[in-house]
């Protein structure tokens, strides 16, 4: 038995937590902030046998790795961007912090 | 040395934490979501000596046990219940999972 | 690899939280309540090579360590405190309370 700790960014969360309930792994969710990651992520702590640790880690990554989107920056407010031409830029999201743990002892009540 | 991480239905944290203090097991709460239990739990973060996992593991399960309990159904809004017997229905509340991890160091600063 | 859990007063969260990023540590941060130090304080989890864990330790204790500050008590609303004279008192704050765990897998995503 293992416990994994997995702490992500809010916005993979959904869908993380939608991956998971398809694939029968129980999480808890806990809120945190900082660190590894901008502010604003979750901590999923999810117990699991041994042999499906290598599924779970794959799951995860799957979900959250960390990927450029590509953005088109706003316009100012009052529209004065005469000749200046808004290029997309490149913004990193996503990313995932991983702890796998051995259980020692394992109860359901 | 021990550290126990138990999620527990929100409606049985305040019980399980007077016995806590009663048995002199030091807790620390964090709110949680989801997963293991229905939306609304508590992760407690308890440690303790190898020799007394037993007896908190013990305690956690008298005090959070998954449990039916019975209830009436509440009458309609409007009373319009006419010849309708308002059958108790049973359902289920509480149900802890409990992991016990070992703890390399422990420090009291 | 080692997961270190550290419970500490909210009030050094802040000083703990600017140490770690100077001295390069990855945190992450949860909030808590209850039981091992009084009410209103926070969880950080941090991961950190073996050869590490003393530095962390000796962070963590230098920025949290329980100590007294001298308080001067407020006087009553009315101003009536008469031929009372306001003796400053000593109240404990800070404390660390804190958790190594080995770490089975750690993963980067
Ligand atoms: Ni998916
Ligand atoms: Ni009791
Ligand atoms: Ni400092």
């Amino acid at each position: 038995m293992k416990l994994v700790l997995a702490v992500i960014q809010d916005k993979d969360s959904g869908r993380l937590q939608d991956a998971l309930i398809e694939a029968d792994f129980h999480a808890t969710k806990m809120a945190s902030t900082g660190g590894f990651l901008r502010a604003g992520n979750t901590t999923f702590m999810i117990g699991t046998e041994d042999e499906n640790v290598n599924d779970l880690l794959d799951l995860i990554r799957s979900h959250c790795q960390s990927r450029t989107q590509v953005m088109t920056p706003i316009a100012s407010l009052d529209g004065n961007t005469d000749g200046y031409v808004m290029h997309p830029i490149e913004v990193e999201v996503g990313g995932a912090t991983v702890f796998v743990l051995d259980v020692d002892q394992f109860k359901h009540f």
